[in-house]
């Protein structure tokens, strides 16, 4: 008889425990306490205050890149065919994106909002203050930057799609509202919506060396060079400020930013290994070594957490066919099986985002004499996390990165004061 | 009735095929043609110059790094204790190391061998066409470095594990000769042994922005930013050798290494996704999103590229209880049946250090509607890289990299020339 139920998998030391979940309703682990915030709103909601924030298209990226250089046009266009790319083809997702702002703003203003557009290099905390509601116009990066500057629960963020050919877009609204954005205001206005409250992630640091002021990775040209420079520059700048020495201990201070996807923590430098210590739960210390560590939100766990954890059917039907010959069963083997199970497993990796538990995935743990790894992955109310790097760093959703080199103290940890407002349309 | 067979997987397109090797006999893919070198040593070897090249050890590492700063032998213990580090601890494993390393030379000069004992650092080309034959002190990172100069197949290297409870030593000798090397120099005189050649990747790099002078990242002390920095300005030194821009295409050249373990390609900074297209025995292009590539020897098979493809019980755990779900049938879930399962996956990751075959492994595959991954790893002979990243490397056994950035294309092969001669003793 055919299961109806997804599993998820708990690991205690050696045995191995699991949550069972119903097929269908949304993964929230039995003894989460239940989300005190009401989704239903009261009224519609019409803001008289917009802020559109817009993603930089790589038309405009690589134009500026080679503007610095004094290239033309037509040398741009030279430059991009030689390397392969075309010069068209991003002139013409640039143009569907702008058309798309344009879609967005116009509509905002048939209905009397005051709209303010904001580049996502011009975006700070005066503009959220200054906001009844933010959108973002772009793709889930521009989403994630925008959510990054949002402290408050209160202030909605929206995410619009700008480009849902190229674009993913998990955070953004449905892809048919991009070009009938007056549909969703509608929709808005008359309450036909619920809140959706994502939880989010904070961070407490403390220890050796550390330096709570965030790099800020968005500005893409940041190659490494620049990105340890201005690691080195902040922590001057901070120690400056502080009068202390960058080897002093430092008490635990919470940090200013709330992931929505997930924390990465290990080397900066990607074929360097991580060397660390954590503890989950107040649980005992684990010297270890690995390519990295995810800690993400439900939000985060279709993104990077996703792709660490997922399994490709070609390691599914490998230990299915091991299965199968070691046990003398009937096995199905065909490729209808095997995608069945292989997307039911990828699928269990995935919970809601009001589930206030972190997920935790070691990336490549290696495992010997020295080091060990009792749990590859699982979930957590909290985890700690001692640097014994070199050159490392902790990378908030991608977009902003702390210093977390030997003898920083990581306290990762979820608190409902933190969730971001977002709206889910009604269909 | 129990399986005798270990199945490796070979993915074609959406079929999956297998290739079956007997337990016990070396994994060699039944088409590879065999090797022409003969392992059978005609009379014993005995060197008359042996050069012996050693680790740093994290003692005298830590040591160099702040005597820059000015610090005192009592300051350093301070500021390892207050990281958490011990400083006794460190001492301790420096001792171990050149105590080990003396036993090594003692070994050799009262066999009338002349010796030249060489730090990490001086080690080069020089020293190698001295040497009648190279012994590695340390682990399995100094065997690599002393590999990776060698570029002849007739150059004999042995690896000695100078801390055998710290160090894994795959590459090194039987940890029982660290204290007993004059058991192992017979054996050598006395022709019981056998040659093993162990194969190794070859690049050529061509196309846009490339520069084939690559950057030593084995002086640990590179943080991001001087790894780049450096970077830049090998590629200015290259620039003012070769009179050239860097944008301009280049032809094809190939690189003065060899790999011993893997190349990876991908995004210097860890956290930022890499864009390439890869087309694996001239088949067709394909674009790709991921965490990186890896591509590896049957030496290599047991180091990173193992750790990006290996499963953990508790992975093996959910796929087969989901596949119980699935179908009804009686496949046991106790502990030793998964931990069995989950060795016999592992197990076949690993390939013979003989065998000329390249094997990929696409890190973190993205897979939507832009990028497509038909195959996450598998065997090849030659793969082709076209680099679509921002600020990418090439890197050779975690120890050299090469720039790689939009435009570059590397074509991956092997070819017997590069062999690099190891010895095997007999028990």
């Amino acid at each position: 008889m055919p299961c109806r139920s997804v599993t998820k998998l708990m690991c205690l030391g050696n045995h191995v425990a699991s949550l069972t979940f119903l097929r269908g309703s949304p993964l929230l682990p039995i003894h989460t306490s239940s989300c005190n915030f009401s989704t239903k709103p009261k009224y519609g909601f019409k803001p008289e205050k917009v802020a559109v924030v817009t993603k930089t298209t790589r038309y405009e990226f690589e134009q500026q890149r080679y503007r610095y250089a004094g290239l033309s046009e037509e040398d741009l266009k030279q430059l991009l065919a030689m390397k392969g790319s075309s010069y068209s083809g991003l002139l013409e997702r640039h143009n569907i994106h702008t058309s798309n702002v344009e879609h967005v703003v116009k509509s905002l203003q048939k209905e009397g909002i005051e709209v303010k557009v904001v580049k996502r290099g011009e975006y700070d905390t005066e503009v959220v203050q200054w906001a009844d509601a933010i959108i973002s116009a772009g793709g889930d990066g521009t989403m994630l930057l925008v959510a990054s500057k949002v402290l408050s629960k209160d202030k909605p963020v929206v995410g619009v799609n700008t480009d849902p050919e190229r674009s993913e877009g998990h955070l953004c609204l449905p892809v048919k509202y991009t070009r009938k954005f007056p549909e969703a205001l509608g929709k808005l206005c008359r309450g036909e919506f619920r809140w959706q409250w994502r939880q989010r992630i904070r961070l407490h640091l403390e220890g050796t060396g550390i330096n709570p002021t965030p790099l800020d990775l968005h500005e893409q040209q940041l190659s490494l060079e620049q990105h340890s420079q201005a690691h080195r520059i902040t922590t001057m700048d901070h120690q400056q400020k502080t009068g202390t020495l960058n080897e002093s201990f430092s008490n635990s201070s919470l940090l200013p930013v709330r992931s929505l996807n997930e924390i990465f923590i290990g080397e900066s430098l990607s074929s360097r290994a991580s060397y660390y210590e954590i503890s989950v739960d107040d649980g005992p210390w684990e010297k270890q070594k690995s390519s990295g560590l995810s800690i993400c939100t439900g939000t985060g766990s279709k993104a990077w957490s996703y792709n660490i954890n997922k399994l490709a059917e070609q390691a599914v039907n490998e230990i299915l066919k091991i299965g199968k010959c070691q046990t003398g069963l009937a096995i199905p083997l065909n490729l209808e099986f095997i995608e069945k199970i292989t997307d039911e497993y990828n699928e269990s990796l995935v919970f809601s985002p009001e589930d206030r538990h972190l997920f935790f995935s070691i990336r490549e743990p290696i495992v010997n004499r020295v080091f060990s790894s009792s749990r590859q992955r699982g979930f957590a109310s909290k985890v700690c996390v001692r640097s014994r790097c070199w050159d490392a760093c902790m990378v908030v959703d991608g977009g902003s990165s702390f210093e977390f080199n030997d003898g920083a103290i990581a306290t990762i940890s979820m608190s409902d004061d933190d969730q971001l407002r977002t709206v889910v349309l009604h269909n």
